[in-house]
């Protein structure tokens, strides 16, 4: 049986540049929203539903779920929940449909829920655990990184090298982008945490006083929940 | 005074993300389109005009001028010159006017001519004088790699990451690919060659029979010419 092939996906903007159809696709935002979503599920929140905009994030609060949003890294008014992944561990959440919009990571999302045939959220925080459930699933993947308002970030790189890495002996590479990608994790996965200090997204957080945040998202493999898209939402398996 | 600052644009695709106008423009297209610039110029072409389609470059034929053309890494029927840097060191070429179109690096030329302030052809063959160059233009700055079919690839990738570790002391990063192209060569520079044969186009044009034009559009600072475009032309200034 031929490998099943790997490519990664630098930037939403990018997307159309890429087969999706069939596949599978892993959308990571470490800053934060993917790191929020695989927190909260394994908290015991019900289901996420990850929406575009804030007007459908606003009608879904309407219909009774708690609704989060974020746009430039802060909160926005009106809304119920923010970006952290601290936030998504109360006790008050546990069994509870959350709606939730974000700069980049929702936005990233949206671009691949309607054509792929499997969408993941994936965090180094379930780093492990999506290369297994990735594995299971046989299929071609793609890594979607939602970047900054579509430009390539260091930390959702970093994350596509993680993952590269990880199934690097049971997938091709199909592209330049997972190979960049998997010699930087190659590289810098004794301390991810360092190497991400130059991110500038990073130092966008730090000055909102984040820090804590930040190192958390960095942790790797801390859940074995992977929250997977079914009738736009995000539930475990 | 303040630093200047860098940007590393991964494909053309994402041109539309960064403010060009103003700024210094550096387009590469190591395998093979802004190396076969330098190579020409640097052997006595007098100009070389980009172009991005077929249509213009035959046009530009009719009008006397020698047209290159290439498509899918190889040379169009019906035209004058491939994409070799070999073939732009030809003695029937000295004194003469080029027209060429390429599948990436033309393409990519065209996605700034009329907005950047300066546009510059780079390739590892210029990298000290390009480096030099730019420090003397005192502008912002953007690489923009060309790609593959607007997929970022690795070796324009490592050209960005070349420039940008030389004026790394001169300019600020202002964007993470900057940062991440920068400790790809960084890692790489020892052996660069080495570094891209993952490279999925050198892959290609390995399958061309091609291995000495990959090798040598990866030495470094074999020229110290700096083809600048001016009324839609490549020439030295």
């Amino acid at each position: 049986m031929s490998k099943k092939t790997l490519e990664v996906c630098l930037s939403p903007e990018l997307i159309g540049l890429h087969l999706v159809s069939n596949k599978a696709v892993v959308v990571v935002d470490i800053f934060r929203a993917t790191s929020c979503m695989v927190t909260g599920l394994a908290h015991g929140i019900n289901s996420i539903t990850p929406v575009a905009t804030l007007e459908e994030c606003k009608d879904l609060q309407t219909l009774g779920y708690i609704a989060g949003a974020e746009r430039d890294a802060k909160k926005v008014e009106g809304f119920d929940l923010d970006n952290s992944p601290f936030s998504y561990m109360s006790e008050h959440l546990k069994g509870k449909n959350i709606a939730v919009t974000t700069t980049n990571g929702t936005y990233a999302i949206s671009k691949v829920k309607d054509t792929a045939k499997v969408v993941i959220a994936g965090a180094f925080l379930n780093l492990n655990a999506v290369a297994e459930k990735i594995i299971d699933l046989n299929l071609d993947l793609i890594i979607l990184c939602a970047g900054w308002k579509n430009k390539p970030c260091l930390e959702d790189s970093l994350f596509a090298g993680a993952l590269a890495h990880n199934l690097r002996n049971n997938f091709t590479f199909a592209d330049d982008s997972t190979t960049m990608c998997q010699r930087m994790y190659a590289e810098a996965q004794a301390d991810t945490l360092s190497y991400v200090q130059e991110a500038s997204h990073l130092k966008r957080l730090a000055n909102l006083g984040i820090e804590k945040d930040i190192s958390f998202c960095m942790k790797e493999s801390v859940y074995t929940e992977v929250p997977v898209l079914k009738n736009n939402r995000l539930v475990l398996d």
